[in-house]
């Protein structure tokens, strides 16, 4: 694969524009009964008339049998290497919320627990309590100073949280304080690199806070923390592509990786049609829209085949908007594969679709797992995609003498 | 990918004999009339006769979205790594006039350029004067000394030169004079690597002779230097395969690239026809031929779909010459591709055909970009072309026990 580097070096800026349609868990697979997978079940139109204008492929987006999370299933599909850029769990917690992360602010995703009177782990997720307590009880956490430090606690649902200190001198090389198992007490948060030892006495001490101030809040009578990790220093799309990328999602982790590749968080409603309708309106300021489908992978994880289905066609007729916007080149895939059948993420390669005028269509005229095999892509990886959206759009110079 | 190091390590000589057939630009696109590409609307019996006792697939040379340039696809073809092993501007310019680079010469491509009279660019390439003029020039500005030094100036086409830095202790590590703009001063050659501060000096302090030595020739009154470069360290095709690899090659730059790889260059004709002649006379003088065919690159450059397929027409009726001598191996393919309807090299994979007793041909049964997506390769990079080669003419060894 051409690195990072190479296509910093050869592209350039031009008026030519890249619309990347991201629908999340789009692979799928097949019911027993119909041998078709949720993509080959929905009646996609539109999808397949472009599918056989395109040059289409199947792809992985970090590697064989590897079940891509979605931030490296994202990060791939922008261009970056996902094993190298992988992104923390308190980070990606953080952005999950829609929290404005610094770059030197080190976050941490957080647990409100139960410890019994020996201290000891009893229930690692304090019986699911509501996220109305959880809001309640972080407000009581939220913004101690430890040494200069500012701590910030907020909720995410149920007893989900993110702490996030924010101060100078830190470091994310410290371990986890949440033991992964009930029956046993809280680890200390260890510094693993020498310089972190202050970031782990901070940590400690506002652990030991946090027990002091959630004592009488039975079960969420303590606090786990894991994943310390620092906001990735990614090269931006702008840096790396030259383009004026703009994000349409309505999910706040996508916004937030969006983010982190540099890209304009645009405005947008929940629905395809909706967020076709943020593109129309916004087509004029950016050369690059990515658009993520939310509603396919929950109805995947939810083991919801035929809801799954009826995302499919919702994205299929929201589709006449982009095309009738003529964007010079039109991406069509996923971050990863989520099966009704498994309801959960998968490792299955996920169809790409790759439309432009240059494209050299290769006589897939079906959008599904099954015809893309057949594609002139063939079966690639998903770092590909954006070196080949960046050339049919006429924006890589040639590479060597 | 396996690495050159690997397949020296298990390569091995012997009698049979490979014959990689490099048709420049060979892969296109499709006219809209009739949704064919140049290679789909030739008549080539004899290629598609080929394929269907061959393996067939589609090749990146560099990567996906990566248009290659002449140097990095033919490297690639040959086995090497096209990004790693980079050929500076200069020494492809000095391959080109078939130079006889040596190893501690620096080459740098110039142009014979129009200053005005405050020392401004006003045109880079002096109104693009005749080659007769150019050769004029360059016998001025030949054979001087500056600091032990000797610098050699060959003519190429047009406004296009070539400086040769030759002798000890010289680097290539320096900028540019070209500013690659009007209106602004020549740059001062600079040193980028500490070892090339002298180098450097003797640049500028030639650069400011060519100046004097050409005032009164306006428009051609001052010179311009760019990819001050040396000649790759390369290991040559011996070295990796054990071959005795010979080139067929009408064109100077490839007969350069060649011979960077090691190979011995054979005095040819110009058609398809008069080189697979050369290909029958020194058949048994050497064990792999390179036959590189410049045309289809030439007319697809010009936008002349049907000159193409015409060229493409007539390798297809030269090949007859080659399979009556019955090598081992035969593969066919191209260095990237140059569709016609882009006048101009791109990313496009390019069709690849190899022919062996022991190939495992696929069902493909037509040579072109849309039958050899079906192929047994796939989608492939260019750098397994030679090791699938080498194994094919059985001269590589079983890796590990």
């Amino acid at each position: 694969m051409a690195s990072l580097e190479l296509v910093r070096q050869i592209s350039r800026a031009s008026a030519s524009k890249i619309v990347l349609i991201a629908i999340d868990g789009l692979g799928g697979l097949p019911l027993t009964e119909t041998g078709k997978t949720e993509l080959e079940t929905a009646n996609t139109p539109n999808l397949d008339a472009l599918a056989a204008r395109s040059v289409c492929g199947l792809s992985d987006l970090v590697g064989a049998g590897i079940t891509p999370g979605s931030a490296p299933g994202h990060l791939a599909l922008f261009g970056y290497d996902p094993v190298s850029c992988l992104i923390g769990r308190g980070v990606l917690e953080a952005l999950g919320i829609d929290f404005a992360l610094g770059p030197d602010d080190i976050a941490a995703r957080g647990n409100l627990c139960t410890v019994d009177e020996n201290g000891l782990v009893s229930d690692r997720r304090a019986g699911r309590i509501t996220t109305d307590k959880n809001q309640v009880l972080c407000r009581l956490l939220d913004g101690q100073e430890i040494d200069g430090v500012r701590i910030i606690v907020r909720p995410v649902k149920e007893h989900r949280l993110v702490v996030i200190f924010r101060g100078s001198g830190l470091s994310a090389g410290v371990s986890d304080s949440d033991p992964q198992q009930t029956g046993v007490v809280p680890k200390e948060v260890i510094a693993v690199k020498p310089e972190a030892s202050r970031t782990a006495s901070i940590a400690n001490r506002f652990v030991a806070r946090a027990k002091a101030v959630l004592a009488d809040h039975y079960p969420a009578n303590m606090v786990l923390l894991r994943g310390f990790s620092r906001r990735p220093e990614l090269p931006t799309m702008t840096d790396i592509y030259k383009l004026k990328p703009a994000a349409i999602a309505s999910y706040p982790m996508y916004r937030g990786l969006a983010r982190v590749a540099g890209m304009k968080v645009l405005d947008t409603g929940t629905t395809p049609e909706e967020e076709m309708e943020t593109l129309k309106q916004n087509f004029k300021n950016h050369d690059f829209f990515f658009v993520h489908i939310k509603d396919t992978d929950s109805a995947g994880e939810d083991g919801d085949f035929y809801r799954k289905v009826d995302v499919l066609e919702q994205v299929d007729r929201a589709l006449d908007k982009v095309i009738s916007l003529e964007p010079d080149v039109i991406v069509v895939t996923g971050d990863h594969s989520t099966p009704a059948l498994l309801k959960g993420h998968s490792w299955h390669p996920v169809p790409v679709l790759l439309y432009s005028h240059w494209c050299r269509p290769d006589g897939v005229s079906r959008f599904s797992e099954s015809a893309c095999i057949s594609g002139g892509l063939g079966r690639m990886a998903a770092t590909e995609i954006m070196p080949l959206a960046m050339a049919n759009a006429l924006k890589l110079d040639k590479f060597g003498a």
